[in-house]
């Protein structure tokens, strides 16, 4: 029943673990294209993972939001470069603004603890 | 901790199992308007959950998205008429555009392995 | 494997207990901004973790669904003040259009039970 949350500030943990299920807060990336933000957002969830000892190979499921779904193909050319091809995980992708203009991809990550 | 992914594609799995919980990966449906659409949308949740012996009446929560609002009153009309009246799972759902403009109804199904 | 449905109507559950994890319902709020419908929102989260003996210190993860995110720093000054600022949750928000046009905020939350 134990709860361990990482990273936390005045409006959110980063990282919250609940017996085997780790739960990220939705992570965007940086950079002018659809590519650069995807690749960098990638990279914060391989590092918020492996900070809990864990990688993309235990990721049960995630959400992608687009804030224009035009970016769909080029962002799927990062992601699936990106998986794990043994162990890819349930995914699902809507389009959604996010918190400020230039962001244009955002991810949330439940994951499962080793 | 064991994970099971089922139907596995370079970019996702449709099912992934951990402990007790089932992820489904966005399920879309086909035909050319909502209740369509939603109905064999639904028969596809049906049949995944059926592939790991489970059903509609373990489903914990859902996420739907529909492309436009506008739908929301058809798209319950099958929705009410298919969840097992004893088991309703919690629910959300909101706009968001989906992968491509005909997909009009896509649900993201958590649900409890038997 | 137990599964518990608490404020069952005919198109879900308000609550949902799976295990140590309870889903509830996408909760709305009331009122004609977004300060006044986000505050009454929380209360709803609130109250319906008290029915199951848990409190917002144990909020795992939520999403937030805005239906214009001109009004995200506006909501996050009532979200900051709310959380357990020992125990902040994961989070993610996005633009999403709600089942009214009057719904100007919706969030998911998952928590763990006591």
């Amino acid at each position: 029943m134990k709860i361990t949350r990482l990273h936390k500030t005045e409006r959110m943990s980063k990282v919250v673990i609940h017996n085997d299920t780790i739960y990220l807060c939705g992570q965007v990336g940086s950079g002018n294209n659809i590519t650069e933000q995807t690749t960098t957002m990638l990279e914060k969830v391989d590092a918020l993972l492996a900070e809990v000892d864990c990688d993309k190979s235990r990721i049960l499921t995630s959400t992608i939001w687009l804030s224009d779904m035009s970016n769909f193909a080029e962002m799927n050319l990062v992601w699936d470069a990106w998986i794990d091809p043994q162990n890819p995980p349930a995914r699902a992708c809507g389009e959604a603004r996010l918190a400020t203009e230039a962001l244009l991809v955002e991810i949330i990550v439940t994951a499962a603890k080793n």
